[in-house]
């Protein structure tokens, strides 16, 4: 994403309700009930997750995103809004283990950053080093939704969810050939559809096995 | 494959030392050495396993094909040819547990019928069933090689895998993006390559679990 700088970025932010001061919430309970913590790792602007919070309020969700200057906007989008099951995080995904600790139920892996080169392959939010952070937050059953328009990210994360225990219950190839209406398109996913990229989706779970999980 | 009718073609087979006499052989040793055995399900017209033959000296390979008309014409062309270690077996792929029995090294699924009928879906070859049935042929790892152009096949392949424990060596959308030059292209391959279709592959690998083993 090209960001434009915005002075003050993290004091908007920081007085925001929406958004989680780190110091404040580590290790202490983000919501007022029990109800299942859903993630977006890379949130951007935030559309995804806001309408997955509308649709579904007796899910808690969290958007992360490593960008102070892109959560500006989500918050002034937030402000208007009233959802008191939505937060937000200013948070690089590496530092993922830092804040969250085996509570969340279901990361959204949305168009994230290919890094193409294999030299940075590690980078990816699918290499075996993410998935590993993954299953030190993941509380029960791991799932992890991905959708992206690029094909060899799509190929790489196939290849490493299926060598790191996951199986696939759902892969598309071409999403928008026979698109369900539960469907919520990101900001980017509106523009590479109107561009004729194909999307690519895939769910996957990882049954929860003891040796890995601690 | 559209099969023209060829009169005697069971007759042509019976005689050629290429084919695999089902009675005679059940249970007994094919090759006169202890290779690796690999086997193409749905052989055709065999340019793919001749070629993989030639290429391999040091592996057998069974080309297994349901139709005996079919293997007429690779009858034909291997009489041409003087590969030791390469036998074809007219045999339909349901019926593969009763001839073969944990000896196979690989399987070789290239251009598959996709059986796009959702009540058809037990009799594509990566269905549950099949995999089930390979489970009792396969000898040490199970490792299955396909390709196709048929993205929904494609599709539920990488399901139904990952499903029964496979994981992935290899997820290629788009083959000839960046193709090897080790490539073996079947009959199929050629002709949809030249139509524009874009070529699906995957390799598969399943450490074996005792369990399902026996």
């Amino acid at each position: 994403m090209r960001l434009r700088n915005i002075k003050g970025a993290q004091d908007i932010i920081a007085v925001s309700d929406y958004v989680i001061n780190i110091e404040k919430y580590k290790n202490k309970p983000i919501f007022n009930n029990s109800n299942k913590i859903e993630i977006e790792i890379g949130m951007g602007k935030g559309d995804f997750i806001i309408e997955k919070a509308k649709q579904n309020p007796h899910i808690n969700f969290i958007g992360i995103e490593k960008y102070a200057t892109v959560l500006v906007s989500v918050v002034k989008k937030l402000e208007k809004e009233k959802l008191d099951n939505l937060k937000i995080i200013n948070l690089d995904a590496s530092n993922i283990t830092d804040f969250f600790s085996k509570n969340i139920s279901k990361i959204y892996l949305n168009f994230s950053d290919p890094w193409p080169k294999k030299k940075h392959a590690n980078r990816r939010l699918t290499s075996k080093i993410f998935l590993d952070k993954y299953a030190k937050i993941f509380k029960d059953d791991y799932i992890i939704e991905m959708k992206t328009d690029n094909q060899k990210l799509f190929e790489y994360s196939l290849q490493t969810l299926s060598q790191n225990g996951y199986y696939f219950d759902l892969v598309s190839l071409d999403l928008y050939a026979n698109l369900n209406e539960d469907n919520i398109a990101t900001e980017y996913e509106k523009k590479f559809v109107k561009l004729g990229n194909k999307i690519y989706k895939l769910v996957a779970i990882h049954k929860v096995d003891e040796k890995i999980k601690n």
